[in-house]
């Protein structure tokens, strides 16, 4: 049971012992930051989860074997090129930036896992990738400034560097586990990721000592109701990743039993935070939604509705214009491919009911307008069919998600 | 074999003998005509396909049971309002639309399809619907002019009316055949009919003589191979339908062989004409998008991998800012969940090959860009995995695709 939940604003992957991070500027980006690096002091259990995209790019291949071998050291990561559609010279730009971390930090190559995102299908100018690592070798560090740093240095249409950090208690650790994580994510958000197979960036760390395969199975858990949950376009990635690097400088956490459920919880809580942030950040997004559906035979068929409803650009541009529209609601619910009796179906928005078993409710479409106008909104779905409930993060569709995508040229 | 295609403009669904059709106005919209009627002179064959979206309006179950029944008289569809999720009350409204329709025109209700389209929830004001369905009675005839009143009194966000109209002969017809059509949609659009079970309505006329069940399987194979290929925003809609009224007044068609065959492919080529500009038509539309998938394992596979090129925002928004961004068509083709070979792909522009055997292709972007300025472009994804391949129509995402749906209030 966890007996106690500290969460620390503006830190980040440096807040567990044992690592140190930086940002630095390798020139890929027309301005700002654009290389982060992540390195653990020591040999760290490493697991991650890929995007399912058919079209992967080089570093997925490559982090994915890291992430097999189940030990790494560090992780770079940079922004403005994805690195994919590259062919061959893809795959070994990757491996350069890998090898190149390597011998800069004087650790394997194996050890290095890659992320990248950006543009896709330009190569890499590696000697600018290699500029950067040079520079983030050097500024390494730990602490607050050192966490920003590296944070800064992955975001592309990400308007805020999104981080976590916590220490936390359980009655079943001889003492506190500590987890950090930096994220990032505006655009092409609908990660589907699956393992030991997201461009949506996740970097956690933690000082809690958990073998390889444990860390791949908690991960995929919490990835599962988290990140796979979130969605800004619909458009998933052929770059997303989430990686944990557990490096084992804390209390031994074992792998099984009731110790190894409180970290799998905690992990959950720091990943749904970060996903929240990613779909709160989605690219012209003036707020962020819950899709809450519940009373499903399964939680597949409750996954699906909230899916299709939290993609749905009716949807969507219904919240941008704070128009408590349930009938598109409806329309959405119906069109996901469940076999359901709209007769038992239940909408709110907010606490509102907006229609009760089928039929129209009454309610105050003023107050229900004002409800949307708020910066987090939550609608539910009762299907009153079973048991299962799923919630799904989105955000509205703008003007501004058009003019960020229409006026991006490659 | 088809030996003569002759196309009328500005005709519709009176350009086939035995037709009258009207338009009137109802009051359900705030201004314009809303209330269309199409009659055949004699009992006409009939056919249709609905909705696939487990939230159906009212008319949906009422025309699918009128299409079972094989025979009907008349089309009578209202525009301002979907009679959709309004119960009990709503079936009992739809009823007496058709009920209404029929004592005007002294025949039976069951020979009466109904069609709606507009706001969902909101009960149907029966004495507006009424004073339009009179209105309409007076003022039936054929030609020109009553074509376009009907095909008019169907639009909701619609910028044009949508009419087809054409006279096919065949080496295998003794005489020539007449097929006209009208039809709406702008948003909403993704439709997935299925019969005997889109809000997109599509209204078909013809004086050639076919058998109710050969008709239903003509109108299945034409509209799973046009209307149920094009999308605006993916959201398939509560009350589409598609409705072909086969009224016998000219030659025979017989049911099987040649000659039918050479009715289906005429009445496909309509529906494609059909289904096309209402993609063009899309909300806030400023260019139709034909999205070509071939070199396919499979029509299934093909199809998945068009219709998600064809609904990805981030495809749609660069067809706006008139950016050949092939990372996003590959990023969409990936996500499609289809299995695939990347290094295979070929993805083109128009002509002009951007991305070939897996490997970025030298090509002049300027000129991409300004091909995709035009009012038709084409997008071709060559899997060269096999010998399917389909055609999907799509259109891009504007401002106004936001300002149309976020301005829009309930």
């Amino acid at each position: 049971v966890i007996t106690e939940w500290t969460e620390t604003t503006e830190a980040g992957v440096t807040h567990p012992a044992g690592f140190r991070a930086a940002g630095a500027r390798a020139g890929l980006k027309r301005e700002g930051t654009d290389l982060a690096l992540i390195v653990s002091d020591r040999p760290a259990a490493v697991a991650g989860v890929f995007t399912t995209n058919a079209v992967k790019a080089s570093c997925v291949a490559w982090s994915a074997e890291v992430a097999r071998g189940g030990s790494a050291r560090a992780i770079v990561a940079n922004s403005g090129n994805a690195n994919c559609c590259n062919g061959p010279r893809g795959d070994a730009d990757n491996r350069r930036m890998a090898e190149l971390t390597a011998q800069h930090l004087n650790i394997a190559p194996e050890h290095v896992a890659t992320a990248s995102t950006g543009i896709i299908g330009h190569p890499l100018d590696l000697d600018r990738v290699e500029a950067g690592i040079a520079a983030a070798v050097q500024a390494l560090d730990s602490g607050p400034d050192a966490d920003l740093r590296a944070a800064r240095a992955i975001m592309t249409t990400d308007l805020v560097e999104k981080q976590a950090a916590v220490t936390v208690r359980s009655s079943l650790w001889p003492s506190a586990v500590r987890i950090g994580g930096m994220c990032k994510g505006s655009g092409m958000i609908a990660p589907r990721m699956a393992g030991p197979h997201a461009t949506m960036l996740c970097f956690l760390t933690t000082d809690a000592r958990v073998p390889a395969p444990a860390l791949q199975r908690t991960l995929e858990h919490a990835v599962r109701r988290t990140f796979n949950r979130i969605t800004v376009d619909g458009d998933t990635s052929t770059n997303d990743m989430v990686l944990v690097l557990a490096g084992g400088q804390g209390e031994h956490v074992s792998a099984t039993g009731g110790a190894l459920d409180d970290f799998a919880e905690a992990l959950e809580r720091i990943c749904l935070r970060l996903a929240r942030e990613v779909a709160r950040d989605g690219e012209g997004a003036t707020k962020l939604a819950e899709v809450c559906v519940r009373g499903a035979r399964s939680q597949e068929d409750a996954e699906r509705i909230a899916r299709t409803v939290a993609e749905s650009p009716l949807v969507k541009t219904a919240l941008y214009g704070c128009d408590p529209n349930w009938g598109r609601i409806l329309m959405a619910v119906g069109r996901a491919g469940v076999p359901l009796d709209p007769a038992r179906l239940d909408v709110l928005i907010g606490d509102t009911p907006v229609f009760i078993q089928g039929a129209r409710a009454e309610f105050d479409t003023a107050a229900a307008s004002a409800y949307l106008s708020r910066k987090e909104v939550r609608i539910t779905v009762d299907l009153h069919s079973g048991d299962s409930a799923v919630s799904f993060w989105t955000c509205d569709y703008s003007y501004d998600y058009i003019r960020i995508n229409a006026e991006y040229h490659t």
